[in-house]
Order: C-alpha cells, then structure tokens, then sequence
C-alpha cells in the first residue's frame, strides 16, 4: 500500500464536506431536533453532489447520532450539539475526526486488556500520576488534554507491546483534536461532566491494577464511547432530562 | 431444569460457607482494608476445611473485589462493604448469588443487542414506561426493583427470541437478590448513585431505540457491571475519593 | 415472569410456520436457488397472515443464510439445503430450534473462556474422554450426540459456575435436535466434516488446557458458528467449490 | 510514527533475544517436547541477563504456545516448530513479528465487521479476485502472499474509513513477515493447509457478502490466530493426531 492510500478517497472526502454542511445547519438551528431533513434527491441538488455521496454523508450523521432515519417516512434531526461546536472545530473535518474513534476504540480497549494482565508497578503508578495531574488541570480550570494523553499512553505501554504505543501515535492529531473539543466542552459546563471524566479514568486504572481484564477492557469501551459522544453532545445524557427525578414526557 | 443439577458440587458449597465467613470477617471490621489475611494454611485450619476449597473462596472473593493478592507478599483486603449487607442477605448465599451475574451479563448484552435490531416500537414504549415507573418508584423513596425487572424483561423480549426470557426468567431468584441488595443501599446513600441507576438505564434504551447495537451491549454491559460493583459496594467509585476534586495520595 | 412467557407469542409461531413453509419449498426444489421469491404482498396472500408475520419470516430464513435480499430488486434463494433435512426435522420446527443457538453461543462462549481459568485436572480429563468417546463413535458409524452433549457439558462444568450448567441443560431439547440434524448429515456425507467436528472439539479443549481464554472462547464460537451452519448447510463451505484449488466463477 | 517510539524499550529487546535463544534450542531439538527447561534462575545465569528478562520471554513463549508452566512443577516444552523456522527469519525477530498479532487481530476484526456493513459492490469484487488470485498462485507452487496482501486491503478498504487501511499499512513490515512464512510452511506441506488458506478467506468474503457482521467478524479472528499459530506450529491441529479418527493416548 502505498502513500496514496493515505488520502481518503474523492467520494469519501466530498462526503465529509457535505457532512459539515449539514451539521452547519443543525448547529446554527436552520435545520432543528425533530425537523424533517430534505430528501437525498434535493440534497444531492442543493449541495451539487451525487446521490451516494449524499447517502454516505446521512449515514456518518446517523451514525454520530445526529439524525435518525424513520423507515418510509423520512430522515429527522435528532440534537443540536452546543453552537460552540462550529467554533472549536471545522465542521467539514469533523466527520473524519469521529471516524478515527472506529480503530481508536478497538486498540485501545485491547490495550487495557493486556495491560491488566501485564502492567508493571511503574506502570501504575505512571497512570496514576496521569490521572492526578488531570485531577489538578481540571480543578484550575484548565482543559488537561495533555494529561489525558498522558494517561492513555501509560495503558497503551502498560500492555507490553510496543506497536500499541506507535499505532495510537499514529492516530495522534484526530485524537488530539477530538479531545480538545471534548474537554473544552466539558469545562464551559456543569462540574458533573468533569468530575465524570476523572471517574471513568479511575475506574480503567482500578480495574487494570486489580488484574481484571475484562473490566479494564469495558471500562475503557464505556470511557471512550461517553468521550465520542461528548464532541457532538448526541446521545449524552449527563445534562439529559434523564436526570430528573421527576416523571417526564417522551418526545 | 432438573433439580439435580441445581445443586453446585459439594466444594463449590463448602467454597461458599469460607466466602461467607471471611466476608462476616470483613464486614464486622475484624478484617480490615489494607490488613494481610492469615495463609491459605491458617485459614484451612481455622475453618476446618481443605486448602483447595479456601483456594476456591479466596479466588471469589479476589473476583469480587474484596481481597487482593500480591505475588509472594500476600493477601489483602482492598474493600469493606457496607455493614448493612449482612442484615439483607446470609453471605454464605452471597457468593452464589453474585456468580449469577456471570451467565446473566452475557445474556442481557446479547440481548439488548439483537433488541437494537429487532424491537418493535411497543417493545421500546415497554421499557420505556418501565423506566419511568423506576423514576417514580425511587422518588417516592421505594427500591423500585420490580420496576427495574421489568425494564430487563422488556429488552430481553425485545430481542425476538423467547429463549432469552425463558433463561432469565431461571435466574429470576439470584437476580432478584442482588438487585433488592443494590436497590437497597442505593435507596439508602446519596441521590447521586439513585440518578446514575436511572440514567443506566435510559442510556440502554437511547441505544435500542437508535438501533446501535454496539452501544446497547456496551451500555447493557457496563450497568451490570456497575449493579455487581454495587452489591459490595467493591471497585464502586461513585461515592469514593475519586470524585474529590483535589489530589489524594494513593494507598 | 410466568409461565405465559415460556410459550412463543402468536406472531411468533405464526412466523415459524411460514418459515417451515417457504423452506419446505426450498427444500423440494420449488423455488431454486438464484430463484426471486414471491413479493411479501405475495406471500401474505398465498400464506393467508399479515405483513409483519411475513416480513418476520423472511428476516429469519435471511439470517439463517437461506435467503439474501438485494435492496430495491428483491429477496433471493441462496441455498438449497439436503433434502433429508425434511425427513430429519418438521421444518415448522427448525426456526425455533435454530433460534436457541442465540443465546447457547454466548453462553457457551462465556463458559469456555472462564473453563481456560479455572479448569482442573479432572475437567480436562472428562472433556478429553468425551472426545475420545466421539471419535469412536463416529468411526463406527454412529452420530455419537451423546458424547458431543458430554463433551459440552464438560467445558460448562470446567467454568466452576454451576448456571452455566443448569441453563445449558435449559436448552437442552433444542440443543438435541439441532446436534441430530447437523451429526446425521456429517455422518451421512464425505469423512471431511467428521474430521472436522473431532478438530473442532480437540481445539477448544487444547486452549482450554493452555489457560489460553481467548482462544477458547474464539473456538467455541466458531465451532458452534459451523454447527449452525451445518444444520441448514448454509454458508457452510467445507464442500463447497471454495475446495477446488482451480479458479472458478462467481454467480 | 515518530521514531523514538518505535523502538521497543530495552527490557522487551533482550526478551526478545533471550525468546530467541530459546526458541533456537527448541528447534534444534536441544529442548524436546516434554523436557522441563531449566528454571528462572538458571536461565538468567546461562543468558547473563535479569530474571525479570528471563521471566518475560518466558511468557511470551507461553503465550505463543511453545511453553507450558504447571504451577509449583515448572516449565516444559509443548511443541517443537518446523526446523525450517530457523531458516525463514531470525527467531530473535519472532517475537516481535508474532507480537504484532496483537494490534493486528483487533484492527481486521474490526475492519471485517465494519465492511459487513458498508461493503460495495466494487469491494467485494475486489476481495473475490483476489482469493482467485491466491488460489491460481498456490495452485501453481507459488507462496501467494501478493495476493493474500490483496485480499485484506480489500477488506480494510470495504470497513469505509481510511484509518484501518492507514494503520494496517504501518504494520505491513511484520504482517509480510509472518505471512511469508506460514504461506510458505503451508506451501511445503500438505495440500491439506493450502486448501484451508483459500476456505478461510472465502468464508471471511461470503459473510461480508451476506451483510453478516458477527460471522465475519468471527471468520476473521479465527483465520488470524490460524495464521499466528501456523507461524510456530503450535496448536496448530490440521495435521495433528486430532485428525486420526483411530483412538488414540494422550501425553
């Protein structure tokens, strides 16, 4: 395989940028929750692109959870992720950023396996650390991306296998990138979002110290699926009606 | 199922008596976190039983999180679950009722996943009822577990295949413990852990009705995961120092 | 959860009907592979049930690999299983038979992957017996189900985690029925399968002793993978002209 | 990937070497099937390195199969590779090679799954030429590892998201490696092998083909550690005593 494969292909990359044109409109409110999106037909028009560049662009959206399809009925909006979102990033390269959480997820939860049947005790307690540091940036009102980093670095040595360490350096600036949106959201909100991100990393570090791999490899799914949700605040319940205690009305 | 086989051999039994007992230890504080265990050889004394069914107890009770071995140092205890425990169920059965949970986990995420394909739109208003009856149940000041089972028979029937209700239902007893053991001492604490027992659950179904699989497994997963944590209140972060904002020292 | 709930829903069954129905038809030639099947319309008239008992149906002949669908053009035959399959089953039975594989994978998965952790001496040398014993069986021309349920049951013991055992003997009818059918069809056929189904079971049991989890979860999956597909001799390749090392053509 | 992190620390260097050494007396036949080898302190003196070195290679040959350790009894050897594995790399680079197994299992399972979903018409015909392609290669003596090359970019580029094809491209180097030299222990021995090369990747693009994400996900992972154990010959059944269907002793 050569360099070229490093580009996404024409298709893939048109469909990125008709997926940043759609949250566009999601985020500045033209398009909102429960709005009935145009049909593929004039989307592929209004945009001047191809009806499977179109589909390709609607199926990243839905499965960011951005919209959703109702079979034979048409495809809605479903949330409206903060308008700070098109601040922080550019909305065409959102999509490939998300896309990055596929292997992210699988490598990174396989690391947490190993490392809770490998990891040393200068493992632990560089993880440790990590997460003490991202304890303080937090309580200073930072965002603590480097400390998150820090962190996931420490489990992906701590599984005894170098090619971890370079495979996740390899997908070093989406991760970067996702993490700052989502930490930066994090911080303008409510302290509950924060002190749930030094819980979920805690709660890997707990399982991986006490050698259970199974637990370090959910724990991680669960951290990393909660930090993909964060960047697009779709399917995040922490601030959600969910909360309540009192009985709510299902929209 | 056939009677004989409902019976565990007679070392797993005996295994289930030592697990109560050191657990009675435990509880009553004579045991205490940080503290070394006596040998596998003083304990197969002191309880009259063979040092492979002390092996068995302590490999539970390390399961479990109670105990933790260090390679050539010892064993220690790393939790004391809250003295409440004692009064809402023998721990001689305790060991037996959490080893539900590991048939029981993999069922329901098997479950919630093929729900994610297959419910129908009565299946997810079920569990959605079910959900709010729970929310209703817990403000009121109730443990809410019938509310709670019938949220997990609503997704096992919305996976489409009666197999999945007819083998939970076999675990009814078991499962029915545990939850009135963590329903309890939830009932009991902070609000905090109630709304995270809600939340869980709205998570799930958020998953289902978006029909995403993998969510809805992951998510399935790690709420069992949290209500086993919860029993023994062991490797259970919610109300521990990891939410303290400012940095601790680690034992 | 009572008893009401062992039986199947009435669209259920109704579905399992349809399903032996269309099979039949499969089975006698009358709608050949490559053949289109008739439009749901169709069908629902011909069968005399609703829409959504039709569409049921077809999902499940779908999964079981006996039918494909072609977006926008049609539902298609993709196998045409052994005409004993009818002598050996009532085919208005076979859904519901194969629908039980669905949770006896996971739970057979889970057991198989806990037996790599705690298997003792005598489990290992009650699962290799019951290899053993299978080997003879076949070689002397028998089915030998009663040493492979043996050999299944070996591993759900090895777990240390009585459930398993007691929800597997749950399952025990539809196991029986599935096994008779795939055993009977190796049996009756090129010495290939039979030598497979031993390998099958010697390779669990190795990783089972090698405390390799990992692996004996990923064998037991795709030994049960096979069985199922046996059943139906869909998707099951060992026969097929994936065997001829000369190029072929693809339909 | 930067290149500081793509050097192994020092520790996992000389595991390396040390795995080596070992694994050079195993295939010389020093070291036979059975034999106990030496124990941690020995070995550290003979190789004039620490005892955490020794203990990691030592793992590491355990893990591939090559070692087994029976609790308070020692170490013995389980499987003496093909002596042309001396020939075919240098066994100081094995372990790393085999190491990349680990990352590499992951990230084309996941890709397998992912391409059930999302494949086009253009992929699957890509990854069917390919295995025609394989088997006119293999059919004609050939090693075929182009075109086994062939067939899992394809099936990277099916999952829709350039970072699988990215990723497995930074582990070409190893990947090429270990599948030299199975395809090439495959291509000196029984027709047996060759066969089942050719049936795993087809049965990988059938369940791809059917939109079967489990079982091509599942096809996928067994062909992998197929392919891993290939490389050492250890539990590597196809042309075991498993395949007798005489009865037979076990060790």
């Amino acid at each position: 395989m050569q360099n070229s494969t490093l580009k996404p292909a024409r298709k893939e990359r048109l469909a990125d940028t008709v997926y940043g044109q759609i949250l566009d409109e999601i985020t500045a409110g033209r398009f909102t929750s429960g709005d009935k999106l145009p049909s593929e037909a004039e989307l592929s028009h209004s945009f001047a692109v191809s009806r499977p560049v179109v589909r390709e662009a609607l199926l990243r959206l839905t499965t960011d959870g951005l919209i959703q399809s109702r079979r034979g009925i048409g495809t809605f909006v479903s949330t409206r992720p903060s308008s700070r979102l098109t601040e922080l990033a550019k909305t065409s390269e959102l999509s490939s950023y998300l896309r990055s959480f596929e292997p992210r997820i699988v490598l990174e939860v396989e690391a947490a396996r190993l490392a809770a049947q490998r990891r040393t005790r200068a493992d632990l307690d560089r993880a440790h650390a990590a997460i003490e540091a991202l304890r303080v940036a937090i309580a200073s009102g930072q965002r603590g991306q480097e400390q998150d980093i820090e962190f996931h670095d420490a489990v992906a040595r701590a599984a005894g296998n170098e090619y971890f360490c370079d495979l996740l350096n390899d997908l070093r600036q989406p991760v970067t990138e996702t993490m700052n949106i989502g930490l930066e959201l994090a911080r303008e909100r409510s302290p509950g979002r924060r002190l749930r991100i030094i819980e979920e990393h805690t709660r890997i570090l707990d399982a991986i110290a006490a050698e259970d791999s199974d637990a370090a490899a959910s724990y991680m799914k669960y951290h990393l699926m909660q930090a993909r949700a964060a960047v697009l605040d779709a399917r995040h319940l922490e601030n959600s009606q969910a909360l309540d205690i009192a009985p709510r009305a299902r929209g």
